[in-house]
């Protein structure tokens, strides 16, 4: 890996603002730190004596520790300032939360909040890194990156691939992150789902193609995440029922054969099985949902890495 | 200790499944653990960059602490997946989150659930070890090895000693974990409580008998267990009061001088004191209640420590 | 730092009890330790192996957090009991749980909780050593202690300098602590706050004096503490809502003009912006309110390492 090449923020905002080398540097440098989870001792001293917070103002324990584990793995000390007993219950401003943070010694802000663009304004006032959990509607960068190098651990390349990513497109950060990373990266995307969660303005990006039918819209294809299905939603207008959902939009052994026999099945997690995807799907030969948490630690690692690296220069 | 000795499985799910050798393994390895909690420095390198998830459906704090505390001396990395912020309310499948957290690298798992036979059913999904920290009504492992530490400790053996079990025998994973064990270990066990919480057919056990009666169950006793009494159960037609459960049950000075003088008094914790237990008892000379507690984390290092030792073969 | 100085209690349990050679011994060791978190790897091996527990009955993710990592910069292993999953919701007795945390090997107990006097009545029953962090009406001492470390790096001294403690004196914990503090170091002590949270009685202290009007209370002021108001008191007859509060009691940029051009402005937080505080002061070029939470981890340090440090001779 070439030392030489660096991040140019100083924070991890949104897939929307990298470049593409910005990209690849942390994806070549996951390889690495991947190696290292599969040791024993799956754990470096690089990062010994800096000081992780996680402020999670949305329940999440998948990321929450995943990113808690990446941080152990480097060696930092790790706070979490989530839950119901934060003193966020005082009433106090998001930002003094995130200044009285900053002033306990985080060197990196893990942040993830039901409004879209918080990472951004924090950033703005905290000589912290902040790192974007996942903001609203917005982008969950961590988790397009994971993708992406789930791809090309398993196909070996992203240009030129076609991708689709079906469910709620509308609403959901995972989509958004995973359309600018796969874009940047030359793969033809296809966005899947119901016209009231995907607007066809959607398809009016360079390079992507939107879809009202599934078979459709897989045909071909290399790869194919399937979004979580807000239960929340239900009744709402957006669609009607889980089960009519299903029918239309779950994925199924017997649809799946519309994409290519080795294309691969993703999900962000947590998954509705039987809602948008079939046990027989998540459960089979074509599905990498497992190996996707195993790299997000991978990809979590890079990226702290990566932004405190930044500081010693 | 003879390091030719392993555990046969990779979990420890029940005392049913141990043999005698395999506990008396534990326990002597929780006497060279128990000699390092006597230090200044209460911790070892054994395994560090293993990683430890504590996955806790039902509240507990002494256990989950104790585990958490046990790892820690260990040098593992721990991380807590229980309370409300856990992603289990956005309705993930069990199976599903403990495949997550094995796919987040955990070696360990130690699972306490509601339900019985959780952990055997996680058991078969993981290649992670799983350790069950109390399951349903059904068992409750580490607390009988610890409990049979505290004796051997105490009493210097097992084998022939007089122990009685006092309480809700019926619904307690304590008490069944304990038959279990100190059977193994060649002890008399008595089981005491009132009909309704303590079926007959207990009794069909071997070296088991049962008493309705607390100050003839007791007489002679080496070792009196007290079991906690699950409040939420009252007037649901097991026992009328706590005030009549503590005059029919509950262990005075004034009982306990049925048993042998230099009985010991033993209890899970946490006790409902002028309930199960009156204080006299709790806090007086025979009580071993809180050295319980510290055997507690020395059994459970030996058990994490012995089930990682395993996968060095 | 002479290391001959000891501090004379096992525990910290209120300024009340310290010498002024104790206070200035932990002010001391402060100085050293915030050298420390300044550095890139902000951590020492000094109690390595020593558990610390956070023991808290009151939600504070602030000062929760600051012990937490104050005990992970000197290398302990550190384990909260907070929160809703605690045991506690078990109905455990508060004294049992305190035991049982002794009996997990913690060192140092860290106690906050709503009632007065529960810190001390914990010392008595306890070996490991107790550190209030604030329980009920009474004490705070910590907090006392960072704030008097702020002032001595703004101010280089505290003997003589006018010091304001303005609002809510009657329920305040902190200005307790406060005025114990300050008063031992030498400083003219300033209460000021409505007749209802601040009786004159306060009065009677020897170096204390009580003001009833704010601009006039910190004029000439060196130094002006800002206190929380708790909103729960709204309408009980302490104050009558919020609006009113800060017309006569909120500090503003104007009413700062009365105390001295270089006065610093302090605020334990969380703060109520627009209540006690106006922004433009608490953002302003007097307020250390930032530097207080810094300064809070370097004299948590210096406290759990002479607590530690009297068990070595």
């Amino acid at each position: 890996m070439n030392t030489r090449i660096l991040l140019k923020g100083k924070d991890l905002l949104g897939i929307k603002d990298l470049s593409t080398e910005e990209i690849m540097l942390l994806l070549n440098s996951a390889t690495s730190f991947k190696e290292i989870l599969g040791r024993d001792i799956k754990k470096v001293p690089t990062l010994r004596g800096r000081t992780v917070v996680n402020l999670f103002f949305e329940p999440s324990t998948r990321t929450r520790t995943s990113f808690e584990l990446a941080a152990k793995r480097l060696s930092t000390d790790v706070v979490n300032f989530s839950g119901p007993s934060s003193s966020i219950v005082k009433g106090e401003s998001l930002l003094d939360t995130a200044l009285t943070v900053q002033a306990l010694g985080a060197d990196l802000v893990i942040i993830r909040h039901s409004s879209s663009g918080v990472p951004h304004m924090l950033s703005r006032h905290l000589r912290a890194s902040v790192i974007n959990a996942g903001d609203g509607t917005n982008e969950h960068p961590t988790q397009a990156l994971l993708d992406a190098f789930t791809i090309l651990e398993k196909k070996g390349r992203i240009e030129g691939l076609r991708i689709a990513i079906v469910g709620d497109i509308l609403h959901s950060r995972v989509a958004k992150s995973n359309i600018y990373c796969l874009r940047k990266l030359g793969a033809e995307v296809r966005l899947i789902g119901p016209a009231t969660l995907l607007p066809r303005w959607f398809g009016e990006f360079e390079g992507v193609k939107v879809y009202h039918d599934l078979e459709t819209g897989i045909e071909g294809a290399d790869v194919i995440m399937m979004l979580r299905l807000q239960l929340e939603r239900q009744g709402t207008g957006f669609f009607p029922t889980t089960d009519e959902y299903f029918k239309e939009w779950g994925l199924t052994k017997k649809k799946l054969s519309a994409a290519k026999p080795d294309a691969i099945v993703m999900h962000p997690g947590p998954m509705n099985r039987g809602i948008e995807i079939a046990s027989e799907v998540a459960d089979g030969p074509n599905s990498v949902i497992l190996e996707q948490v195993t790299n997000g630690l991978a990809v979590r690692m890079a990226v702290m890495y990566h932004l405190e690296e930044r500081k010693e220069e």
